[in-house]
């Protein structure tokens, strides 16, 4: 936001209404001749234009044109079916790291559904490393996924990880995920909003949040039907958890953007131990939602085991969002509907 | 942690034990002749050793010593006279980021205190990037910051930058607070230690949590009462929040390492509009408390005023903080002695 | 690396020859009963095992396995047909951002190629932030690259961005790139892989040493022909220059890996006038090449012209890597085969 | 900077204009009514004001001023002395990390100064993560340092790390040093200024250019003769370094601020093996000289052995670098005057 200032206007007295407003000033240009511009940093609270306008002193308030129409226009709500997902009423998914064969996604998705999880997640397509380790069970794991999370009335999220299997992907789960590796995998982007689903966007290790709203541009201006983005941590410097999560972004993204976030604990910490505090810290910055890692026997996983909750473990933190969700709804028989009391 | 295998070990069988344990395998390392060693990641979750020792197949659990014993014993609580500060009792602190007057801080100490505010913030000697910018008003703010806490029955935390200003701050401080600038600065910290205070210990910029436990130990190893971490915000690469605020770490400090960690989401956001929902995520994560800067007239505030919250936007947050430290103590009583209720 | 300590040992001994040989120790463990062990920080220089078993008091050295054993027998070199790139012998690999039409890649290729260019860039398909931005003329420009660089001898790198465009790509062009977005899109990896030909594999944003050489691994599991890396800049969290170029990673290959790596200053710095500094930089560091864009009338770009050099401005360092290479060739015959002399 | 348009001017035009002059287009702001501004971003090549304001339809150019007037003032070279440091005439500073004992100095000097190297570095007070390591053998260091250089002729550079040694530290030493966990210690920025000395100024973990730019304002604001900044590496997140070497940071302080910067590899990088690529790097980049940890036996240094290199390892360096003065210098004569030919 750029600021004029009118000939006449004291500098002083305009920092110091910025300032009520909550808005740092970055820098004060000036030409050798022509008017006083004040730069506002980006890092400010949102305002409205109109009331930087009122301030006495200003000239003219400048803004950028946005790039992302699509994305300013969403809204924080996300529409899976019968089920809405937004701060108010947040989502637990949870399942395995990977689908690795029919009895265990179907023995996961049962004791998830019991403790109140509305959505099974788990991988057919795994993003691994290194090429030598397993690459996820592949197309038949994304039946072996619907027919254990139909068995149960959840919903399905699941990755998909290439151009080739999108359509498959999408005829499959409720919700298409898109990896952080490919956050930016631009050819990827367009398939999947071409599917005309709910997409839920990673962000990628060091995506800035403009980097991450532009790839919703890219989801949305190809057809998605709408997006929730996913914060799964970012690189971070400190090898004590695996990233570095970032709820201020989440926070970011909610409260002023007014965008469906939500988050992923599990990659973010890799440690057990951290996943229900940020789970809870998560769901207090203003997460829609939260996606967990989950295996009733984590020393069977193929992958990522040492980061997954027993279902049992996840309970009362199912229980604690599907009371915000059905405190929000203010009537049991809105939660009915979606298949839980 | 390195986990030497018996001979007859078998690799798959430990490795599947470690996982249900929640523990990562960095690597598997090997010598020619001898035994084989398993490599447990720093990012896994804690664990007994003698659950690990416990696994068939294992020979010996190697860890290494401690660097930091003070730290390691200081437990979850700090305590500031009759006040005692953890988790399960957060403490908010609130105040100007500058103490700039006899009146102002009087005026501030005053509103706060009425919305259950029990320490006051206020900076008398202000580290500012440019050494053209306000740099407090010395050493007459500490006796104004003093006299104000007084009256309203607050306790004082104020930050002190020099080792020539220690003795004289360590008079008018409940609380000596060392800047994230300086949390490397040994000869401060020495001084600081030396003053047998407690101490609140502002991670800087890029610390790791370990160059964190070691400038605490540093504290305490020179006398230091006791020591809070303060979370403030990590240098971020994204600049639409001024600092990236680093909740896993706190998570961390909280529950793996069972520390007293304050968070400060006024310095990591720098944005008002996102302080509350930050402020809850911080204490969901397992924060002992909050600092948060609070001007009643941020427009004429000195320095900081973008990001200052006024006493009655506090007063939620207030309500809700005290609400936790009187749950805990479980009787009015006791609350009453800390001058609240 | 562990060092396994013998029970008569001295370990202030072991360390002092440790420390000798340029190793860190990261930390010594115990185990109640059993030896020591001495854990060798990964940020050390690099030695040979057989060195360190013959400190007295070493019992025995462990190391892991590999987890890239192609990209560890890959060596320094990459081939291109008849031109050889390691750091002995650099390439200069400059034009355009983007391929904008056949008179434009021609008249560009011409100059390139007469201050010494030997190897010409340019995107078909390019990976913009925005999905309203140019994304690149498509495969039609694949053709008139190839006629350009035919027509003047040189080889053509172009990137490639979507598994579906693959075998096209490789059919015109010498070397694929991969993108620093794609550096973990797995399914374009083993797509590329497959084409057999060499790849220029550029470093994601944030991705660290290991997960750029499994990267690597992928490409040749899967039947790339040879790999050369490409430092472009990681994320950096000061805007004075874009990026954050990383020559000790360059170093690291380049040293101790033994592998060709390449590196792109235009998009590390993004400023016109760092180009020449840090390209001298990185070939001091030990690059491989350069990869560089050029445009002859910037002002005219469709993408990136703030940051491309003329070729006019190209020629003093064209010179200076053709002077290397002739050099290591210790004979002009030998570079006449490559066309310049 | 901000360009304001003339209500005539052509947007794609003033656009292509700027893209010839090398700058990047952050943003284009509206408001309602006036004129359209053009936000210049800051990681654009640096021009000249007047030749923006040469483009057709530019109404008016608003640029900041200046927060660091002695700093932009204070031109490419430092003093010492007869001594001249800049690009164009690199000092190499080594010496061991810690001065141990009036013998290990004497005689590492006397072994660094038959190499050609010219100034003598060394710590007295040293800065460690722990407060149980090694701190320096303290004021008696600091004559051995003296009277080892002296009885070769040469220059003292050493760290300071407390207000209450400044004076002290200024009496022995040629250039006060200014470690990266102090670059913002303001209380000892302002003693060290007050000291009158040149400074060598390191940049800390994470600090940005600005920064960086502002500590150094301290230091010439309250007296220090010159300031020469050193980059030793920042933060990163890759353990296969120690940190990472930003010599894009090096170019832009040269080629742009026109200022002195010197490089340290050793801390940069940590490894022995990368300092030597790394050096003739930095000095391509456009050092003004390098700042080496060197030890005459690594095996019994008290700290940092594992990245010192011997003066025989450095001689080659030394070489290049007096090549380099010398060559700037014209006439052997101006050497002979500083005591190597």
């Amino acid at each position: 936001m750029i600021i004029t200032l009118a000939p006449e206007a004291e500098l002083q007295r305009v920092r110091a209404e910025l300032t009520r407003l909550g808005l740092w000033v970055d820098s004060v240009e000036r030409a050798p001749t022509g008017p006083v511009h004040v730069l506002v940093g980006r890092g400010s609270t949102a305002v409205c234009v109109a009331e930087v306008q009122r301030i006495a002193g200003v000239q003219s308030v400048s803004t950028p044109e946005t790039k992302h129409p699509l994305v300013d226009g969403h809204g924080p709500e996300l529409r899976l079916g019968d089920l809405l997902v937004s701060t108010r009423r947040p989502l637990l998914i949870a399942g395995p790291c990977a689908v690795e064969s029919e009895s265990q996604i179907e023995r996961i998705a049962a004791k998830l559904a019991r403790v109140g999880v509305l959505a099974l997640r788990g991988g057919a397509f795994k993003p691994r490393t290194s090429p030598y380790e397993f690459q996820g069970a592949g197309k038949q794991a994304l039946s072996w996924l619907r027919a254990a999370a139909d068995a149960h009335g959840m919903k399905v999220v699941t990755e998909v990880m290439s151009e080739a299997d999108t359509a498959l992907v999408a005829e499959h789960a409720d919700v298409l995920q898109v990896g952080s590796r490919n956050m930016q995998n631009f050819a990827l982007l367009k398939a999947v909003g071409a599917s005309a689903k709910p997409v839920l966007l990673k962000r990628s290790m060091s995506a800035t949040i403009d980097e991450w709203l532009h790839a919703a541009e890219y989801l949305l201006s190809h057809g998605a039907s709408g997006v929730a983005f996913c914060e799964r941590g970012i690189r971070g410097f400190d090898g004590s958890t695996r990233n570095l999560l970032d709820l201020g972004a989440v926070a970011l993204l909610a409260e002023v953007h007014r965008l469906p976030v939500l988050v992923d604990p599990s990659h973010a910490s890799g440690r057990r131990d951290l996943i229900l505090p940020l789970s809870r810290a998560a769901l207090a910055a203003g997460a829609a939602g939260l996606m967990i890692e989950a295996h009733d026997e984590p020393e069977a996983a193929l992958s990522d085991g040492a980061q997954a909750l027993t279902p049992q473990a996840l309970a009362p933190l199912a229980r604690e969002v599907n009371e915000r969700r059905r405190r929000d709804s203010g009537a049991r028989s809105a939660l009915a509907q979606e298949g839980i009391a």
